[in-house]
């Protein structure tokens, strides 16, 4: 194929590899230049990292305005919020919001976590400035014109009904519901039935009470001064209020075990077994044990599912964490998810290893194996550190987890220090749980007693 | 959604992001450091770009063996050589090859192109002429192991077959065989009944014939000295001999109009049209006509299906083209692609809108459309000089598509000399034609006469 561009007329197979290892979080690069930190009286974080030999600079930018906060049964509040902040907000209309962004070259996106709302920019370092002042007015002065709430509503609906036709999306978000509690658990980008229950006036008062300084990181890396994005940071977050934390009250999780009928070729597994998470005791043993156990072709379960027996087209396993609350202080949960797409007639064969590969897993891994992914991790570390996004995002996902940006060294003497003994020895100790198990396809399995 | 790791458990929603706007050919740095070029006796050319501000390097290694030598009949031939090659090679064998390469923590990629098999790897720079003895081995001295031929022809299948609960993926496949006369247009993939018709003997014959190194580029970025590659090169390729370019009968394009029935909630539309290829005259008017069309969201794609009217969760235009043969002397046909999503019932309004928009799009384009895509390629030039990986891309593909590498300071100029005015008059001045075109859902859509 034709290697002239990246669009949709050249979009690659991806199934044919396995997922990527697990990524550690990407930690500071050493010492010299180190990160800077300040907190605003109102409670809101800023983030600085210097990279000077680059020309790019980034921005990541989290309110406490997720998913979680989503009223009962109107679960699709903040996907819709989110798109509303883009329709015009300070001096800017619609159009002219995403004009002025065009124009000074942003690489943009706004997304909907469970706990937060996040937009991102990269750019050229010296027009970063000028973003960060147009996102302060989306979060502060936006316009939310009720004219737009029926298109946003429509495309939001149109997304929704979207995935009933990407079975290998759907069912990752069906076991993250039935893994976590309510309304954490919830897909942060709504539901149907959550989006018809919706009104313009939810929306307002979603924005009026959720959308505050406190719990509000602003995390930014590259060609930048420090003094200047502090500065910067002040005129724009300073004389924001605070405002109080909305109480969020926890729901059910979902059924332990579950199917959902989808006609098509295909069957999709998925599992969720706990696991330590980012900033627990454990986590480097556990995010080692997943890449073992499904990260990248080395892994066990590419080797016996897909290679060995040609099972299926995709089998992975990664390490992932739910953060209740928006302070680094919140309860987390970590699991270990995995997942795998293959043929119905193969589907019951591929749960079967599949579960064989995670008992077999409480038996320990070998050096070699340890060996192997540590040097992926390595590698990975180093060219996370060359990527201004990558560090943006980074600073932001350390702070929302330990209330510190953890530097390079720090990382990379947890990751020297990991043994085949203690990876095991984690393993070996961790209370047995049966995993959150959902399957999706034209029939159920049979699963062991 | 917690931000601990990338993997299956956290896909994000990118239909409700349009795609990004179509690329511009990823240009060299400055004079200095600039890009050294050796061609081997054998015709394999060896491209090298020190980047001394990073501590990791990549390179990108393309032999002229792609799909399009498929025996007839037997399109998957290159696809099942690209897994079998893997499955062992030199000293190493099916697993040791995979150990060996995540040893060096090498992020690595094997694809298959309709022209190439392209492999690429990235790590830390020290390690990286290991990976390349490795790859040496692979393509010169593989042990295409038989047994393996049964599992890796499983794979395959299995992946083949997930495509079709993948309508998005599988409509911008279809388009391209519509497109493009075959072999060219076919899938690189290969398709099913490709795969029943092939034999073990099949895959050996086209690496034998196939796999070669007249037509092949070696492209390196990174922290890397130009004479140590050109030695390793020549230790690694010096010795490998020419072989004839294999014939190739062009054959067919698939039908212009095409519907495919899929049941589902959804219909895909997708458009390809005749454009400017990289290289040609008009190319870069080309490309600011596509970004103005569908890429990012001011475009117009963007604000009249989605945004004004909520018709679809995914639309885009980009640019992309087809060189129907190895070398950079081979002919070139560039087009603009078209993708929409959409529920069902608005398929025909929003194909309505789509044909509506391309038509106007031949009365030209404004100035403030222009400067917005210029002043987003400008940025992405610059951040695309800060990744490895994308320079060593960058490099293979300007050799493949120019028989040189074009320096930034060109690409540039390019941007910098478009104006609106020379914009609309490449649209105005192009023969009209009538789009291929494809949709895939539950019903046919009517078409202007």
């Amino acid at each position: 194929m034709s290697p002239v561009v990246v669009g949709p007329a050249r979009r690659t197979d991806t199934r044919r590899m396995p997922a990527p290892s697990p990524s550690l979080p990407v930690p500071t690069a050493a010492a010299r230049p180190s990160t800077q930190h300040r907190t605003l009286a109102n409670g809101l974080t800023v983030l600085v990292e210097p990279m000077k030999r680059v020309q790019s600079a980034a921005f990541s930018l989290m309110v406490p305005a997720g998913s979680s906060l989503d009223p009962p049964g109107k679960n699709a509040c903040a996907a819709l919020l989110c798109d509303l902040l883009t329709r015009g907000s300070g001096d800017l209309d619609n159009r002219g919001f995403t004009h002025a962004l065009d124009d000074l070259g942003v690489n943009r996106g706004e997304s909907v976590g469970a706990s937060h709302l996040s937009v991102s920019a990269a750019t050229v370092a010296e027009n970063l400035p000028k973003a960060l002042r147009i996102y302060r007015d989306l979060f502060r002065d936006p316009h939310l014109p009720e004219e737009e709430f029926a298109p946003a509503a429509d495309g939001l609906r149109q997304s929704l009904r979207a995935i009933e036709d990407e079975p290998a999306q759907r069912v990752m978000l069906e076991l993250r519901r039935r893994t976590y509690p309510a309304p954490w658990g919830l897909p942060t980008d709504g539901t149907l039935s959550g989006l018809d229950a919706l009104t313009y006036a939810d929306v307002v008062h979603l924005h009026r009470t959720a959308v505050r300084p406190n719990h509000a990181v602003l995390a930014v890396a590259g060609h930048v001064d420090p003094e200047a994005w502090f500065d910067l940071a002040a005129e724009c977050f300073e004389d924001w209020e605070e405002k109080p934390d909305p109480p969020i009250e926890p729901g059910p999780r979902g059924p332990a075990r579950d199917h959902l009928h989808h006609d098509g070729a295909q069957t999709h597994i998925a599992l969720a077994l706990p696991a330590a998470a980012y900033g627990e005791p454990g986590y480097y043993e556990a995010w080692a044990a997943a890449a073992i156990l499904g990260g990248g072709m080395s892994s066990r379960l590419f080797t016996e599912v897909r290679e060995k027996r040609g099972l299926c087209y995709s089998v992975s396993a990664s390490l992932s964490g739910l953060k209740a609350g928006p302070g680094p202080d919140a309860a987390q949960e970590g699991r270990l998810f995995c997942y795998a797409g293959t043929t119905a007639e193969r589907a019951q064969q591929t749960l079967d290893v599949l579960l064989e590969e995670l008992t077999r897993l409480r038996d320990g891994v070998t050096k070699d194996e340890l060996t192997r992914c540590v040097a992926r991790a390595k590698s990975g570390l180093v060219m996370s550190q060359e990527s201004t996004t990558a560090r943006a995002n980074g600073l932001a996902r350390d702070w929302r987890h330990l209330g510190r940006v953890q530097p390079l060294s720090e990382t990379l003497d947890a990751v020297n220090a990991l043994t085949a003994e203690n990876v095991s020895e984690y393993l070996a100790t961790r209370p047995p749980a049966p995993p959150t198990a959902l399957t999706l396809g034209p029939a159920a399995l049979d699963w062991p007693d």
